[in-house]
Order: structure tokens, then sequence, then C-alpha cells
């Protein structure tokens, strides 16, 4: 039951545990304003510092022990890429052009090649083959949030290299997704031992593009009546239930048809075109990202705090990890950089490409799906690989905001 | 672990779910709407109506056996009474004064008594005393959220009555709150069969008060101190984590002292003065309230499709519990209307007397707190009287606004 006046109510230990999630997420954001980072990094070191606390003192829980935590942080990510998405729209994506769709794809192949070459130097030899690929694939996507952020602080979000950044953010995101599809179905028909059974993996791949394909053509025709239904509701507060169901319906639809539901999520607000929704906004007086807004700030803070809570901190003890982060890292960065050279003539490449560093939320949330899988029964990714790789994506997200607030300042 | 691409995500049925239940919500609310019926009461029907759906085909699961959902609405109802104590402040509640006072003390005291004496005459003899007791507890707590909107669509909110109502609605609130724990007290203490142990109930009641004045008089002396070390932090959306991390705090510290979370919300609400706030509502270029309105917009529904899923459709076949409530509904009614004479000369009695009709949440809030409660091993309120209460609380709901809107219209 939900309220228990005198009895001691089961769920009030959730407020606390919020408020403390909030809590340390605010000051692990302000420690890492203060050290000049970005402050999703300050929220995954105060998830790892509430891990390495309730390991040294086991009375305190370990919050990766809460269900609604978890659920809160889940729906957080959710609506924080259904929010992305928003930002952008199909024929948007299509206007940015040919500059950013190559910085796209050589900022997916590069990183990926370099993550495979160095997991291939670094790991041990018996190490299959999809681990690499893994690795890899966590190597190749931009975080829009971050680079967007660093370009409004900088005052160069319009500039022609702010424009192909953020473009080309908005491809290899999807380019990205693509890559952990294919690398998850890899890994799904790998445990077989029988080889690479191409059949099944085509079958898979062609599901996932079939629902994205159906999504981005049907889909987009389809929700202007959708919302024009929505619209003829006299009710009041109509923008945000009926969005926030749509996109959580695409996601769960999405992963009906195999993919992650973030996917879903991000198509969702891919689709969702500013005059189909705009009867509803004016209606109502606010934008839906202006409504999604207090949702994110509140719930993905609590994803970016339990994502850093995961990664075991005895990993970090051996130099070996601290070895590999450091090289993915070096890897990751200089990939994103050749990819700024493919954006050509014009375009200061050095800036795209310190713009295209920062991984962030996507590439963590590329590690929460690795850490869901198994390969013949063990995990694919052993605790070393995963803070190997937590450890790289957060030296990217602080390396990339330096890197790129200088750039900027040397024009 | 949290996401699973290719694989089944557990928790991508969650977003199906609550992509239903806002579903459910608002066509339950549209259909309120077409039938000039509160919107609150649709949501309510469209619960019930899911109940019966699941009691018809056991294929749907019912939707209260979703900790996903319960949780969800459970912070929805936290949120939404900490917004309500953010519309007051604690000199307001003692500004709006005596005739104020005087209409809540009567609309606490008739109804309470009215109900009492229904509860007596239609229930079987063998009745425990504290059933009673939580009938009329029921009876007595205006929804401030209803009366204020009826009375902002009939440009009725900034006149003589509209004061007074709104001024009443909340010190009638807070004694429906103490009313609460007096009755869940009794009923605690009840269990035994030793009669009313009075040092018990005594020290229970003081305990919660001693929050409620520790909370109304250092709290509301510590929360600018809160503030403004909040406001030292460079960081960006700083004002809704801390907001409401200030007030899930503040539930749970008051839910370690007996009362109900919701309680430890509205205090944490009404003692957040706009001043304390105004520095990081300025820094932000928005207000509290307003980045609240998004979580309240998308999760209080889901209590409320909750709460009327929670009551067995089936009680509403007998005809006694139909009778029961009817005459529950006309004893809330006209106990509501004695109290808006107790507001003395130069105002519109009946227009105050109606503003105080409508129950809505908190009459619901105080239901769910009545089902947890057990009264020597078995539940205190049985299906039947439960589905009577809600069913006159529903009926309240839906006369409140309809009779306020025909006596301002006569004005």
């Amino acid at each position: 039951m939900i309220f228990a006046a005198l009895v001691a109510d089961p769920q009030a230990g959730t407020l606390f545990l919020l408020a403390a999630l909030w809590l340390a997420a605010k000051v692990g954001g302000e420690l890492a304003i203060r050290f000049r980072l970005p402050v999703v990094a300050g929220e995954l070191g105060a998830g790892l510092a509430l891990a390495t606390l309730s390991m040294a003192f086991p009375i305190i829980p370990p919050v990766t022990s809460f269900p609604a935590a978890d659920l809160l942080g889940y729906l957080g990510v959710v609506v924080l890429m259904f929010a992305v998405g928003l930002e952008s729209t199909v024929p948007q994506m299509i206007r940015v052009g040919i500059p950013a769709l190559r910085v796209a794809i050589v900022g997916v192949l590069v990183p990926m090649a370099m993550g495979l070459a160095g997991a291939w130097l670094m790991l041990p030899k018996g190490t299959h083959f999809a681990v690499d690929l893994f690795i890899g694939a966590c190597l190749c996507a931009t975080s829009i949030g971050i680079s967007v952020q660093v370009l409004r602080e900088k005052g160069a979000a319009k500039s022609p290299e702010g424009k192909v950044i953020v473009g080309a953010a908005v491809m290899d995101d999807v380019l990205g997704l693509l890559v952990l599809v294919a690398v998850s179905g890899v890994v799904a028909v790998s445990g077989t031992g029988s080889g690479l059974p191409w059949g099944s993996l085509g079958r898979t791949l062609g599901l996932a593009l079939l629902f994205l394909a159906l999504a981005l053509t049907v889909g987009r025709f389809l929700t202007p009546h959708l919302f024009r239904l929505a619209n003829r509701f006299r009710g009041e507060q109509l923008l945000l239930p009926v969005g926030l169901g749509f996109a959580f319906l695409l996601a769960w639809l999405g992963n009906q048809a195999g993919l992650a539901t973030i996917v879903g999520a991000y198509a969702a607000g891919l689709i969702l075109e500013p005059a189909t929704i705009r009867t509803l906004e004016e209606r109502e007086l606010h934008s839906l990202e202006h409504l999604l807004h207090p949702l994110v700030v509140i719930l993905s803070p609590l994803f970016f705090v339990l994502m850093g809570a995961k990664v075991d901190p005895r990993a970090f003890l051996s130099w070996r990890t601290i070895g590999f982060a450091l090289l993915l890292a070096v890897l990751g960065t200089v990939g994103k950089l050749v990819a700024g050279y493919a954006a050509g003539k014009g375009l200061r490449s050095i800036v795209v490409g310190w713009g295209m560093v920062p991984r962030g939320e996507v590439g963590l949330i590329f590690v929460a799906t690795g850490s869901a899988l198994t390969l013949g029964g063990s995990p694919l990714l052993s605790p070393e690989v995963q803070a190997g790789i937590v450890g790289a994506l957060l030296l990217t997200t602080i390396a990339g905001p330096i890197g790129l607030g200088r750039v900027l300042k040397t024009r």
C-alpha cells in the first residue's frame, strides 16, 4: 500500500535515498566545476565515491541495490534521449549535409579501428573478438549534450564549425547506435561457438533497421494525426503525457524489434517535428522541451551517479587498467581529431575535431548495454575492461571541453 | 543491469505500462470534462475501469501489481503536496485570519460529526469505533487543488469569498492531517483490545506535533541558510534538486516522527518562503513551482488512476454500498455548507460553503492511509466501506464544482 501514517512507510526510505543521491550528484558536479571539468564527470565521480564508501563501510548499503533509484535513472536517460532527439529533425539532419556526414562517418570508423587496435594490443591474447569490437564501438559516439553545452558557453554554437559539430554528433549517434546493434548481434550469436551465423545477424540487423525505417517514414507520417487527435481533447496538460507516452511507446516497440529502448526514444524525438506539436505548445504556453527539462534535471543525474557507482573502484588499483584507460582515451581522442579533418576546406578542422572528442552519456549507455551482455554464460566485459572503458570515457569527457575551449580561444 | 539491446529489456515493459496509464488518465479526464465533471473524477474512473477490465479478462494483469507505477504515483502525490504547500506561507495563513479559521474549524468538526453519525447509522452494530472515526476524518479535508481551479475558471479567485475558501482549505488540510494522525493513533493502539491507552496516543500525537512545531519554527529559520549555501554553488539546475531534496528529506523525517510522508512534504512547501528561493529562481529564470509543474502533471495522474484501480468494482454491486456512499456524500456536503455560514457577515456564505465541498485528492490520501492500517490483524476498512468512502469522495468532488459554479453564476 501507498501510505502508512504511524507505521513506518516502506517507500519513505526511497525519499531519503533520492535526496541523498541528488546531494551527491550536486556536490560531485560542483567539485567538477571548481576543477573546470564537465558536470557529468563530477556526477560519475560521486557515484564512484559512494561505491568506494559502501565498500569501506559495509553498514552503508550500495546505492546500486535500490530498484527505485535504478528505475528513475533509467527513465531519466530515456527522457534525456527523447529530449536530445527533439533538438533535431530528419530534414535538419539532411540539411547540415555533406561535411557533417563525412565527419560522422570518419568519426565512427577511425575511433572504432583505433579501439580495436588498442584492445588487441592490451588485452590478453585469448580475448574474444567481440570484446575488441565492443570497445571499439564505445569510442564511436559523441555526446551531443556536452558538445552543445561547451559551444554555447563559448558563444560558438552558431559558427559553421559549431553547426558541423552538432550535425555530425547527431549522425554519429545514430551510426554509433547501429554499430551497437551490430556488435550486440555479433555477441548474441557468438555464444554458440559455431562461428558467425551471418543469417541470424542479418535478420537481427534487418529487424532493427526496419523499425528505424518505419519509424522515420510511417511514424513521421502518423505523428501529426496522433497530435491532431490529442488536440481535439478539451483537457489541459496534454502535451507532456502525450509526448512522453509516444516516446515510451516507441522505445518499447523498438525494444521489441531488438533495439535498446533509448534508440526508440531518440527516434521518437527525431520524428516529432516542431510543426506537429506547435498547436498543443501554443495552447499550453509551454514548449515540450521546456516541460521535459525538469524531468531531465531531476532524473538523469540519478543515472550518472548510479553509472559511476557500478564501476568497481578496486579495478583502478591495477596499473594495467589505468594504462588501458589512458591508451583508449588517447586513441579515442586522436580518432576524433582525425575525423575533424574530414570536414573539408573552409572549416577549422581542429575545432571540429575537439568538438567531437567528449563521449559522456552515450558511451556510458554503451558500457551499460555491454555489461548486461553475456558470452557463453559469462559476462562479456570483465570488471577490469569495464573500468578501463569508463575511465577512458571519463578522460575524453574531461579532455574534450578543455581542448575545445583552448582551440576556440586561439582563434 | 540497465540496458540490454537485443535482449528483452525487463524495464521496457514499464515504459509501455506508463504510456498506457497516461492514455487511460487522459481519456478518463476527457470524458469527465465532456460530462462537465472534474478531471480527477475521470482519472479515478479510468482506474476503476482498468480494475473492472482485468477482473473480466484475467489475461490483463491488474495495474496495481506493478511496483514501478506505485512508486511513481507515490512520488507524484508527495511532489503534489509539496507544490500545494508552496502555494502558501505561514504568515499568509495567519493573515487570511479569523473568518477562514472559523470556516476551517467548523468545516472539520461538523463533517466529522456527521460522518460519525452516518457510519453509526449505516454500519453493522459490531463495527469498531475507529472505523466510524476514520470515516469522519475522510470527510474533513477540502481539496485545495479543485477549489482553486474552479475559482480560477469562474474568475472569482481574488474575491473575498475566494480568499476565505483558499485560506480555510489550507487550514483544514492541516487540521485534517492532525485528525488523521490522531485517528491513526487510535487505530494503532486499539489493536491491543485493552481500551485506549491515552499515554501512548499522547506520546504519538506529541511527537507528530513536535515535528510540525520544529519544522515551522527551526525549519523556517534554517531554510534560508540552506538555500544560501546552495546559491554559493556555481553549477546550474540547483533549484529543483535542492528544493525537492529538501521536501523529500522533511517527508522522510516526518515519517520517522510518525506522520505520513505527505504531511512532511506539505510542511516543506509551507516553510519555504518566496524570499528564500528567489535568488536561485532569478538565477535559473524559472520559479520552483514552474519546475515542479511537469513533475506533477506526469506523476500525479498515475496516483489517481492507481487509486481508482484499488477500488473493488464488485463492492458497487451492493445497494448497501451505493446507499452508504450517497448518505456520506450528502452528510459531507451539508457539513461543509454549514461551515460556510461560519465565515460571518459581509461574505456570501453559500459560495464559501460550496467552495469547501470538493474533497478530491486529500480525502483519497486518507483512504489510502486507512487501507494500509490493520486492527487486530485484519484490515481496518473492509472493501465495502472503502468503496463507500471513495464513492462519497467522488460524489462530493463532482457536486462541489457544479454547486460552486451555480452559486457564482447567480451572483
